[in-house]
C-alpha cells in the first residue's frame, strides 16, 4: 500500500527558500505571483493490512523521522490499491 | 488562487535520499517498509481569473524552473476558493 506523507513548514516560519523560489519566478516575468511556499513530500510503500494501518504507520514514520515537529506540519494520504 | 506543483523524480531514475531515508526507517523498527521516494512540492498562490489559467501558468512554470524536465516529473493541482 503506498502512503504519501506531505511536509510543509508552519505558516508562522519564514521560508526563504519559497522567497527565492518567487524572485526567479518573478524575474522569469510571472508577475501574477503572490507567495511560494516550498514542502517535500514521501511515497512510502508500506506492508499493511489496511488503508488504515497505513496511515498511522506513516504518521508515526512522520512524527519519528521525516517531519520536524517544532517547525514543520504533515498531512498523510494513503493511496488504496485498486483505487485510481 | 492556490497552485500546488508536486515535483517527484520519474521511477527510472535512481533515488539515493529516498533510499538513505528507508534505511532510516527500517533501523528505527519499521520492517514493514518496502520503498520510500522523495519529491518535492511548491504552494503557488497566484493571482488569476479561473483554474484553468493558474493550472496553466503553474504548469509553464513548473517546466521552466520547478522540475528538470530530464529527470523529474510534475503534477499540478489547483486549489478553488470556495472549496475545501
Amino acid at each position: 500500500m503506498r502512503a504519501r506523507v506531505f511536509v510543509t513548514l508552519k505558516p508562522s516560519i519564514l521560508d526563504p527558500q519559497g522567497k527565492t523560489i518567487l524572485g526567479a519566478l518573478r524575474s522569469l516575468g510571472y508577475g501574477a505571483v503572490e507567495d511560494v511556499r516550498q514542502g517535500k513530500f514521501f511515497e512510502i510503500d508500506v506492508a499493511a493490512g489496511s488503508a488504515g494501518e497505513a496511515r498511522s504507520l506513516a504518521a508515526e514514520m512522520a512524527d519519528r523521522l521525516l517531519a520536524n515537529p517544532v517547525i514543520e506540519s504533515y498531512r498523510v494520504e494513503v493511496e488504496e490499491p485498486g483505487r485510481t
